[in-house]
């Protein structure tokens, strides 16, 4: 890996409009995860569909809430379907589902997410899309639903990546296509450093 | 208002896809709200933009979590963005925020909506996009939350409206434009009957 030059896309935008709360936190709440730009969602759908060009994906795999924008955009550049993952117990919810568990650091909590067995089987070939990847722990869930389901996991496309937490390093060793479009190596006295793996 | 003679996508596709349990519970998650056909969402975008045509709008509103695909894709057609508003309390979301209290009939319990008070204001003119509309109260907690921000409620669009629930009546009744790309006005015996507003 190295160093890229020039910056993409949704690296532009976080450091344009990304906002420091205090040293070490970056909020992205403007235009990713509360109100969502959805003209850049496009292109960012645009460059996943490019990194994933090779691979025969015929189903999405996200989970809610802020995880949905991105893949139901993204799935208009791939033409597939999007399942959403559930947190929380629904009366709709059929009986029938692939169930994890994933623990929230941010919320310092265990708690299930869920896929209807309609909806996975071992004829997909899924591709998990997610706006954070940072302790990697919704995306272990999701994978664990997958397998369970019989599918195969084609890859791993991610908004913004937090290099500093392992999540991706994880992945990565495990030979899982992780593609994240803007990967944070570090948030220092309120700098922003993008990290960049090597361009194919 | 009058019958409708012609069978619109979203009608055709709940006939074809939707599920009846038992007798009253019409389930469309292998297409709308679990599992998301986003082709679909993005021909049902062109008919809310198209039914929307006439007004000004800058901004969609929705709430988590089924809400925001069909919101997101719409935007699509509309080249706005999208807010929705967080159900869930969140350590990133701001501290000034809009909230409102929405009683949810199928959880049997009131729960807060919260929207950053950044992302809203006296300039928005905004239209309501949520995937269901019953007794409306997710609608009418949106609708409080715009008001606090001073901005202007321009319509609300649905996918699949239950027409038997009084959500839609009392939002007409108060001169909202409120556009439903399906109405369900009766589920019995597992027959599936669709009201119609007249066209324009």
């Amino acid at each position: 890996m190295k160093e890229g030059n020039t910056l993409k896309l949704l690296e532009e935008r976080i450091l344009k409009d990304g906002r420091m709360v205090g040293e070490e936190i970056l909020k992205v709440d403007s235009f990713l995860n509360h109100q969502l730009d959805i003209e850049l969602f496009y292109e960012m759908g645009r460059e996943l569909k490019e990194k994933f060009k090779d691979k025969k994906i015929n189903k999405i795999l996200t989970i809610e809430a802020s995880g949905i924008a991105i893949a139901s955009i993204a799935a208009m550049h791939f033409k597939v379907p999007v399942v959403f993952a559930k947190k929380t117990e629904s009366r709709n919810l059929d009986k029938e589902t692939y169930e994890s568990k994933v623990y929230s650091f941010t919320k310092q909590k265990e708690y299930t997410i869920r896929v209807s067995k309609r909806y996975m089987n071992e004829n997909d070939r899924v591709l998990i899309i997610d706006d954070f990847l940072a302790n990697g722990k919704a995306v272990q869930g999701l994978i664990d639903i997958i397998n369970q389901a019989g599918a195969k996991l084609e890859g791993v496309g991610i908004a913004i990546e937090k290099g500093f937490q392992d999540g991706g390093k994880i992945l990565r060793q495990q030979n899982i296509q992780v593609e994240s479009l803007a990967i944070i190596e570090e948030l220092k006295q309120g700098q922003i450093k993008f990290k960049r793996y090597e361009e194919n």
